[in-house]
């Protein structure tokens, strides 16, 4: 088996143990900034935990009502500005902790007088020893080049981090019965997407989509089947794929979509059957009866769990996808081509 | 002559007109927000414009020192979230001004005590009555459903924008000489481009790189790509390349590089390198000698530019590459399949 299988069927397990820790973690966040006022919030990361930012924006814009965007590392990193950081807060995420752009990051802001909170999987690491709060990913050792454990438990860094800032109890209700229902689906997905793996042997190009939340699902999944399987494959927000890159859909692409029941259904219920009318090979993630039934594929997932939460279920179908689809296209998953495990970019 | 082509080639004149009429709508900008402490900015806007959005968020941590980011249209249209915004600018960018989600959100960020303008064509749209101030981008009648002019007018807006919130004038400077840079841009890369297009008559996948004020560039020059000529052509920070993409990377793969001289120069030229020996078919756009040097195909622009103009110069070779690839695929770029000259999505 590979490590990166073993590590995507860890994640029940891996949660269940990370999230106490990460609760205990978010008190301090409490204790040290919950009498701040907090302006915006800016987040700072590279490649799988940039999805994590992504999902963090929605998260606390979605439940603590703050203005929060995503930041440029090259400003402070590389063209050496200054901002005005009063009143702000940034998050930087790293599972090594080693990323060099955001470790910068977080030193400027800090030394500009932002708050600064890092979310990491070694707590010894560079970027904790930065940032003037930390929350752990608690995920263990991550031996596959290809995050998995460690983007979840990213997710659920900042759920307890949504919390700790005030976040509404029923918003994110059912976060500790999450690991339990990690590993229901794991186990309903995997055999499913194992036969769905192999229709798409020779796929070269694929699109991901979603919208709101499952946005960053959807870039997630499209990165790891870049990384692990070499397939020209594109997440893109399900709007903005309106606004242009429709058009490059043709008879058989395969276009994976993920989805909530809720108020980003009707806009994807629609983008779908416009997909399906032009012919292409669609596959359903997700908890929305609507979207499920205008697929050609679908996989069921998440019923009943807050929409929030849905990412941290509906991303195991990207990692099972990918994995099984490298192996059925004779690919070690655990060391892409071209990739090592800690990227340094400034 | 497809329209798009004629648009292209009209946009020295184009921002001739529009800069002293620009210049002017930033006056009432400077007089009403001159005061004002701006704690963050906010852009909002889809498509081609999102694009001029990123530049935007550029321009105005590098020249400003304001912390800037991109909104999240569905947390305010379909989520209905209410968000902090004491203290806050948003800017919206769209072209028609009929962007139901750019509309919304500034509508609702404007009802929140944000500070909000509007970057439109359509001095009459609703976007432009949604907002408290309105640059225009005086590009007349754009018939082409692929954007080109409203994009480097919206750029130049942006400058503009800069200026009037306190930008140092040095760091803009040459701004005015910027339209016949652009004609004489036009005119030397015509040909080469329309060489270069012939050369990836076949190509159905390509990455399109830029880092800092380039990266914006490459985006919208994939986007033009895929539009106009039917090609999956994704572009990336060509750092986040770095961390997990560059894996899908074969021989003769066709990759663009957009790229200034200055800090973020080093970076890309070890990029290249990278890609070089993988066998990538490079082809660099920019004024750096040491990105063009190492590139197979390699076309200079602006030299003696300043780095946050430069993007109004190295775009029209992403526009001019489109334009030139559809006729070589036999594709009317006026009327790409699926789309319509206004977008609205929410």
């Amino acid at each position: 088996m590979s490590k990166m299988r073993s590590e995507i069927l860890s994640q029940g397990k891996v949660l269940a143990e990370a999230i106490p820790q990460q609760l205990h973690d978010a008190e301090a966040v409490r204790t040290v900034l919950g009498g701040q006022p907090i302006r915006f919030i800016s987040l700072v990361a590279r490649g799988t935990s940039d999805h994590a930012a992504i999902y963090g924006q929605y998260l606390l814009q979605y439940a603590n009502g703050l203005p929060a965007g995503l930041a440029t590392p090259s400003i402070h990193t590389l063209y050496n500005k200054q901002l005005h950081m009063e009143g702000g807060l940034v998050v930087g995420i790293s599972q090594s902790g080693q990323g060099t752009d955001v470790i910068e990051t977080i030193e400027q802001a800090r030394a500009a007088g932002a708050s600064t909170i890092a979310i990491t999987n070694d707590l010894s690491s560079p970027l904790a020893e930065a940032a003037q709060l930390t929350i752990g990913c608690y995920a263990g050792p991550e031996e596959s080049v290809a995050a998995t454990k460690t983007f979840t438990t990213s997710l659920s860094a900042l759920v307890c981090l949504s919390q700790a800032l005030g976040a509404p109890e029923e918003l994110l209700e059912g976060f500790q019965e999450l690991p339990e229902k990690v590993d229901a689906t794991l186990a309903t997905l995997d055999e499913p997407l194992g036969q769905f793996a192999a229709t798409l042997k020779d796929a070269d190009k694929l699109i991901s989509l979603g919208r709101g939340f499952q946005q960053p699902v959807a870039f997630e999944t499209a990165l790891k089947l870049k990384e692990t399987c070499y397939v020209h494959a594109w997440g893109m927000s399900s709007a903005d794929f309106l606004h242009g890159p429709i058009a490059i859909v043709e008879d058989d692409l395969p276009v994976l979509m993920f989805g909530a029941s809720g108020p980003t259904s009707p806009m994807q219920v629609e983008l779908l059957q416009r997909l399906q009318k032009i012919g292409a090979n669609l596959a359903v993630f997700g908890a929305d009866q609507n979207l499920l039934s205008n697929a050609k594929v679908a996989f069921p997932i998440g019923k009943d769990v807050a929409e929030p939460l849905l990412p941290l279920l509906t991303v195991l179908g990207g990692q099972l996808l990918s994995c099984h689809l490298a192996e059925v296209k004779g690919i070690n998953p655990d060391k892409p081509r071209g990739l090592q495990k800690v990227t340094k970019t400034r």
